[in-house]
């Protein structure tokens, strides 16, 4: 599985919103976009309380705790974690105070420069109670403060010293700032909820709380909100795009708009190219659940061969749910993931799925219809294969345990015992994306990585090969 | 929503099985029959020991608990309570001592003369400490057995008293013996794992645990599993069926094939059904999660129009999920529903759903989805009308909530703001399941029914009005 | 450790009595007769509830939990289990339905007749769901109440069968019933708390939620509160009183008063009493707590020699305390019970405790005393040595577990490193309750059991020696 | 009741030391210095894990925890907060990453300079995420760090900063550090372990882990221990020592030693004095639990009055027990504090205690003693009045909620209804302490408050009014 960082949620309103619920609601709108831990901070009159805790939302927050967090302001994280750091302290917001006053931060995304910062903070003495990158923004947001009138001034010069993706939400005792990274990785829209400012990393969030769609926020642009409405600074607005392509092929939910695409349609249209681009002789397609299911619809729309439940998926995974044993090992997908034998006895099967990592897995998956009496498997990804490392807050596994750096397209399709193996081609990724040009960043397929660098070709750097 | 009362499990296996885990598996996939409450018993050696608790599988058991469920024989139940009884007592498995030694029973299913029973036997001196079926048929089989020689003729003289519907799992020292009622409305099947006989009620837990299915248990037979394999009792079978259809409407999870009918193709050619019955001009299916799904798929096929996603649904609600507060209550459905605007938006859309009870629900569905931009919403329901009670063990509401009781066709359409509605029409019940004669029970739409009373015509009673 | 395995509180009041807040004070108060489990059951307009579950009073009820018990009238329980059976069904108070309504039962004691009447009454058809005595009380009131007009008279007949100790509290649709057996083995008290009326294992328990002692329930009386007051049945009081003694040594609070004596002062006088009869020069007298400070006190008074704080006793242990590992396990006496090294260094001690069961503590405490620096230590126990086994509901060990009956006196000093020893004189047993005659059991000292059998000489029966 | 704000322990061992399970056993043994949170660091081969959450020791620390804090040294630290401030991120120990690496801080105490330190921090750039000391001092040994050689010196360096009372433990990847601040407030003594060096506030932790007192650290000193061994840097050693009286007369256990004076002995002596300075006609003396209960016995010593128990006290107060409703309060104290009727009832009584606060405790408890049958009741107290707030991490109420400011001696006699009134006199604590000179910190009493300013005459400074 390829995990997503986070998801953020904000609301700004006015006297008597409860902004604790609405974010509670949010949050568990995003909750696909991770579940280790989740938090909210809320501003009750110029004093900000945080709750957060490892867990879903729906099991961290009860009734009184949620009581507990008056205010009209809020900001909302949910996170996955991609390393060992699964431990409760890393769960955000962060809440820092600092000689200006008090700093709820919550933050999607990854910066590449982490490392470098780092150092440099701790070389003018500061200390670490974290290893996520909120506490470098707070502590760079914090001295930069006192060199500016406003806090978003302060972000705008942070700004300066970010590399990578980021989606940032601070909350302060008057104000809501929201910033987005100047390429615009991560994705941040705008709703409002009647007289609410509404932020969230996508707006099936905003459809959840009831908030009406109002835009994106722009790649590099700082939005403000406080008492006297809404304002932009676009200084770090370079008028460039390259928005992750593999929101639209996994993280999203299909129900959400991101950057003007709808998450469904694209993955129809990758349903539909992958038709085009492989076609192949079968009575049936299906799609691995959940995020084989739209395009596998597309696959069917396209070649017109009937569309079938392949496999029931068990949704009722709680969070201390036991692992098989090795010994019942064999059956460990087919828990999760049963096949409806009627749709595929006696049938050629089209799998449709949405990346193929290291394999095992798919192989699982191919080896569950052929036993329940698939008479051949082709086997169909919405995507192009994984290639290189992601900087920007996708967790791929390291290089050398991406199947299709180490094997031929034949390999893989053996090692996974289909019958015939397609990915979707990566020169036909903008036509995924329903665009003319390319406006995404694709450089875990692609090598090439985007950068903002003067010297950049085309503004993308090729690949460094070491992570 | 309408909801199944239990599901069982049970395996009976060599000196090593270790029956709590394969249990344990089983009940997960047999979650969606009831999440209320659940429970182990284990045999260890002669000794039973049991665990149960209100909540999910996955959140009762702990691998140190499991641990200590030893024993190479085991009974599972979850449950959903239709009353206010949902309290811990009322979680099976039962496990009782009797002067013969000890008994561990779980069932699935409601007796029709439970009052009676009980009556009788609190008249002899019995207490009762739940109001679970299970403890009459304790006292029951308790009883008979001082004039018996083993517990199996004991349950065949118990279930000459007992009426109505239910699939029984009963462990004892040295046995386990699994028994369905003479009309077999719930499901309960055979399968082998290894040298183990398991019990299940229905197909997909031997998948689950990667059983074999070897076949149903007949409706009226007593199976025994004990040192010397597997044996039969016909004494209640008299050759006559009458499954409950809800099963393959709406209680069964896609991937089993109950009573030779799988589920998934029953739902499909319910919504080829609805096709025929219900044309109408439109530009897209789409079928309400989960349940309404399969059936959605039917309708596509057989009409050639589109099948599209229409919703997404938050499957990540946990046992202490707060519910929205009147104010939030208009989005309470579009938190768990959202619909993807880019399927629906300028479409005329048919809607696929399993039921309509109060109608309120569905109503607010189709505002979602006319919110969403359709301009038309059909709706078309894979199953009659409800307008009469069930006495075997599904839980719909009384009769004077029943809208298809208080209101026409066109009223409801009306109610539920759809520009169309189609119910499937009763005499087509046998079309869905892909049989000739009437071999299940529709006395919620139909008012029919099955009865062994030797007056009954056609083995069939007409509705008593009183619920 | 010896233990007590239970107490009850009960209390009956007019309409807007808060039943269930006045028994989670009294069970608190009673919270060291049983630490195991509780449960308060309430009526509520006819209707009971009951909650019970593992664990403390203060950990088991919660302020929803008990906002939801609402009723006038109530009783409750905390237990100690002496068998395997620590499982949450034996948690008590026990709800049984029955063909006459519903009752709550509640007892203290142990029936030295089970397993015949458990016999009798699965030969009947009984079925038990549980190892407590409860369920046969109940069975056999169930079984009464059919020949009789009252539930009292039924307990009346009920208490024909029973052979033992008990104390046992009865809530009914309208009444609420206690009874003791005809030799009073275990305590019960009545009170008043405004206009309700309230019982108690012991009087601190009263005192706790502010009533008034008003008597102890006699020996062999059952009483009946209702709408019209208290009143009482005798047909059971034979004016004979056999009250456990080891409730004054042991288990009891200081600070109850039971059948007219005070436990402070038996223990004082117990502590007297040694003085007189195991004179010995020393520098110090010190109490083992929490039991033996009482009677280190009255040794001291008795001998002028000085009173010292001997130990610290650390109360913080909570129900999941982790045990010390072997390796730690010298230090597993001292994690509870370190010695105070100023109050005893270079000193000949006096160490009173209560009792030497297999000596092993006492051991561990004797040498904690010494490597603290005492030069003497003269260990004296405020009771009799434990010889015979107890049937009426202390948790003794088997026979071949007791140190005194193994071994002779010097044997078992030697055993625990003591300079001398003296247990308190079984003659001098009424001189410690304060009495002229005996009226008390001292069975598990002297073999003599009390006994209702008119053949028994002076009420007694010689010891059985088989357990 | 007057609270103390913590406890620390440390252990650095050779290879295959169990840190964590020693640091369990000692911090419980510390339970009483603190029952909000509790925590323990261990260093795991460089690697610093961290556990801590609110709640008691063996609340929070279970098995699978313990067992996943491996490592052969370790730090924790039992909490009670003064402020508001009872939330999850000001537990300790604090883990901080900076530029030379990872450091656990715990510290018991109170620095009187805190806002200065925190203001001089954020201006140059600080962030806080807690209101705890540590985090300050994190930040100044981070900072002074970067120009010594070793931590030690940079913690020597960050002691020049420090103002106030504190005990400090602080664990690198090689070593640990234990400091004390110049004036010795705060206890912390040093043990071993077989090769094993131990630290603890109180010596009754060594006891409890089975270590041997060594000796106590110095005020000002600095211990280090790595794998070298133990040695000392005394830069900040003065000669000066300053102890904080209430750690003898209430805060520390009995059975502790603290700076060789025997805690038990001081409580003793403090009883002898106020039956020398307050003599009286009575029959009996008896002390409030726990804490009055030693120097109960010294007054009853001196006095030759009987001491006699006068209260059970409830220990079984779980962390969630539900206090009494207002209509319930007048049980309030009575819940947690019975008397023993038998002991009191028309007897002279001496009461002990330890303080009187705001003198509503001390009324409830004389009304229950009068209640109980008590003809007169003369209160001693074994402290002189609380007259001045105290800087030095003693939770005493703001100045104006102390009776003994507002009240004379006679009035605050008539407010808690005792028939005399004796606090210990000011200038006998130095005998209390079994002293010649004064070596201790009286402030709270005195207003005399330790300083290390050389204006400082005899290095006291008044009392400043405004807290």
């Amino acid at each position: 599985m390829i995990h997503e960082e986070c998801g953020v949620f904000g609301i700004f309103g006015p006297e008597g919103t409860d902004a604790a619920a609405a974010t509670y609601y949010g949050l568990f709108s995003l909750q696909h976009r991770g579940q280790e831990s989740c938090g909210i901070a809320v501003n009750n009159q110029g004093d900000v309380h945080v709750y957060k805790d490892m867990g879903l939302v729906s099991d961290v927050f009860s009734q009184p705790v949620l009581d507990s967090l008056t205010g009209r302001a809020a900001i909302g994280h949910v996170r996955y974690s991609t390393t060992g750091q699964s431990v409760r302290e890393n769960a955000q917001p962060l809440v820092t105070r600092y000689s200006k006053g008090t700093l709820a931060i919550a933050h999607n995304g990854n910066l590449s420069n982490t490392l470098t910062l780092r150092q440099q903070l701790e070389d003018q003495g500061a200390i670490f109670q974290t290893t996520i990158d909120s506490e470098i923004m707070a502590y760079l947001i914090a001295r930069y403060r006192s060199q500016t009138e406003t806090v978003e001034e302060a972000v705008a010069l942070t700004m300066e010293q970010l590399e990578g993706a980021y989606c940032l939400l601070v909350l302060s005792r008057g104000k809501m700032i929201a910033a987005r990274d100047p390429l615009g990785f991560r994705p941040l829209c705008i709703g409002q909820l009647g007289d609410a400012i509404v932020f969230a990393s996508e707006s099936c969030a905003l459809d959840t709380v009831g908030a009406t769609f109002i835009r994106d926020v722009e790649p590099g642009e700082i939005v403000v909100v406080d008492k006297n409405g809404m304002r932009s600074l676009k200084s770090h607005c370079h008028g460039r795009r390259h928005h992750c392509i593999f929101e639209y092929i996994y993280f999203a939910r299909s129900d959400s708009k991101l950057d003007s695409v709808s998450v469904y349609e694209a993955r129809l249209r990758a349903g539909r190219l992958l038709a085009e681009q492989y076609p192949v002789a079968a009575d049936i397609v299906l799609g691995v659940p959940d995020s084989g299911l739209d395009a596998a619809m597309g696959y069917s729309m396209a070649s017109g061969i009937p569309l079938v439940r392949g496999f029931v998926k068990n949704n009722y995974v709680g969070r201390t749910f036991i692992k098989p044993t090795q010994s019942q090992r064999e059956n460990a997908v087919r828990i999760k993931l049963n096949p409806v034998r009627s749709s595929v006895e006696g049938k050629r099967v089209i799998m449709v799925d949405d990346s193929i990592v290291r394999g095992t897995t798919s192989a699982r998956i191919v080896q569950l219809l052929k036993k329940a009496g698939a008479t051949e498997v082709h086997v169909r990804i919405s995507a192009p294969p994984f290639l290189w490392p992601c900087y920007f807050g996708t967790d791929i596994p390291s290089i050398d345990q991406l199947t299709a750096r180490q094997h031929s397209l034949d390999e893989i399709c053996q090692m996974i015992g289909a019958d015939s193996l397609g990915f979707l081609k990566l020169d036909s990724l903008h036509e995924m994306m329903g665009e003319k040009e390319k406006h995404y960043c694709d450089a875990c397929f692609s090598g090439l990585y985007p950068s903002l660098d003067p010297a950049a070709e085309n503004g993308l750097v090729y690949a460094m090969e070491a992570r």
